[in-house]
């Protein structure tokens, strides 16, 4: 098949199992009363976003060998967790915006954001009722060590802000924890209800980890040197915010000391105009080798990645669905 | 047996199950990493209280003639699980203390409120992953069940402050989620370890419902008209926050067009010395008949959990120590 042609068959895959989440979504998720506890949690489900991780789950799920229809309960859980953590990340940095839309807590208030967040964690539980006895109990056991390391990635974020001696190794722990196992998990998900073998569901885990490390190293990179027009975000948003990124940090582990002295001195600053500070780091990040150390260790996450991914027992062709996956999302068209 | 030395003898059963179950919570809660997330976390099961709900799953499981050994974990949930809810609500009630100790939110910060508390939450789930799979699963159904229903009972609660329509059974339903269903969830998961018949299970469940309501009406009605030396709260605190309760909800559904105008106006002041306001309502609640109707209510609650008792299939002497726990815990001697 034309290569072209082929991805655009792929992505379609992509879309296609997109949109059959976002009917299910549509139809499971109602407000119910105490309308005040479950407005909020219709509202931040509904403002869209890529569903990246509800479709890992019923891509898996097909791959492996079941049908996805089976996957879309704890697709869906995956998805409630996610928009939870959200909900109270956003509480916690005092986020006004989600999506381009109110947070929930700017929307309502704290108190709601901090309830109905917690109705909905409860709710991901919930929708793992209607698997059979082995199924629910592999799928909730996952489920709350990924979300215990989701918090603890969360604490060591917010851990970080107040110290300065972050080693690159707990940084790379920290985005493990707070991204990283989320999009593993979807994956093992469906590992778990298509029955795979125990080597299976750790292969598609592993892979589901080193690429959500990956895309997490890509984020800190591109919010330095990415695509205006095609970033999302606002390059340089980190910089801006004094953030302790793997860029950052890299140079303080491997700058001369005349680079980490600069880099301190201007992440000791806010001016008005952040466009001289933003044009001075980005200098630093790379005459100190610390961008093009990033990008080596985004695409040594992105290889291990795929490196996994030959050990998995399935047809080349699902080898290929996986990886175009990753390539797409590493090339952020997904 | 001469009646008190039964009694002492049935207090000390009690008093065994909170030892055993203190000695549990101590050697499995520790603080782990990140700290900062777990220290709280211990902190606040560590603040002590009655230990009320896992004493009824440990004893339920006896009752129905298990082990209570294999109940520790599930209680340990509740308990987890209990406080939770308190670390969460302390912050949406902007409450400084938790018994006589600063809340978590005052001596960490609200953001450490949110985290710790979502960390316990999903510890409670996972304390159950050492049931076998058909426990784990009928434990986990009723917890989130349960857990889903404290939500909305709190989110009515928060409603009701804003609304001047509250009827009785309104609040009768929001006490009954807010407080009553996780007392009946604790005896039940007794009855779930100890693989009692699903009729035996209702039972238990209802039991502690119906003793869960009456003592939260009793609450109310003590809050009033309670010994200050033997209430452990502010005799009056309700009234000071011009709190909505079932003596004030009773006069505006039954007393006379007088009454209820009396106390809606004593209702919109918050006098600096509240000691006239507090003797005024008080003869409002006695003068229309609200506190012995409210009187009247707790003893129909109690009267049907000790009816529902009855139908258990379980031996005389263990009806008694139910019984008499309900009575203890009616009697505030618990």
């Amino acid at each position: 098949m034309d290569v072209f042609l082929d991805k655009i068959v792929r992505m379609h895959a992509i879309n296609e199992y997109r949109t059959k989440f976002i009917d299910y979504l549509e139809a499971r998720v109602k407000t119910k009363e105490p309308r005040n506890l479950y407005e909020p949690i219709t509202y931040i489900l509904g403002l869209g976003g890529k569903r990246l991780r509800p479709v890992l789950t019923l891509m898996a799920t097909e791959i492996f060998g079941c049908d996805y229809k089976k996957a879309l309960d704890a697709a869906l859980a995956i998805e409630v967790f996610h928009n939870f953590s959200l909900v109270h990340d956003d509480i916690m940095d005092a986020a006004p915006l989600r999506r381009g839309k109110s947070t929930v807590h700017e929307k309502w208030d704290v108190n709601t954001g901090i309830l109905s967040g917690d109705a909905m964690l409860i709710t991901a539980y919930q929708l793992f009722e209607n698997y059979e006895c082995a199924t629910f109990r592999n799928l909730a056991k996952l489920f709350s060590k990924t979300a215990l390391q989701v918090c603890e990635g969360q604490q060591y974020d917010i851990d970080f802000e107040d110290r300065d001696d972050v080693t690159l190794p707990e940084y790379l722990k920290m985005i493990e924890y707070k991204t990283a196992v989320l999009v593993a998990a979807a994956l093992e998900m469906g590992g778990i209800i298509a029955e795979a073998s125990k080597e299976e569901q750790q292969n598609i885990y592993d892979f589901g980890l080193n690429l959500g490390i990956a895309f997490q190293l890509q984020d800190d990179y591109l919010d330095a040197f990415g695509d205006p027009k095609t970033f999302g975000k606002q390059v340089g948003g980190d910089i801006i915010e004094n953030k302790k990124t793997f860029l950052y940090l890299n140079v303080l582990e491997n700058g001369t000391s005349e680079q980490k002295k600069e880099l301190l001195d201007m992440y000791s600053i806010q001016p008005q105009n952040p466009s001289d500070k933003i044009a001075t780091i980005k200098e630093i990040f790379e005459e100190s080798g610390s961008a093009k150390q990033t990008k080596l260790a985004i695409a040594d996450y992105t290889n291990r990645a795929f490196t996994i991914l030959e050990k998995l027992d399935i047809s080349a062709e699902k080898k290929t669905l996986l990886q175009n996956f990753g390539e797409n999302l590493m090339h952020r068209a997904v």
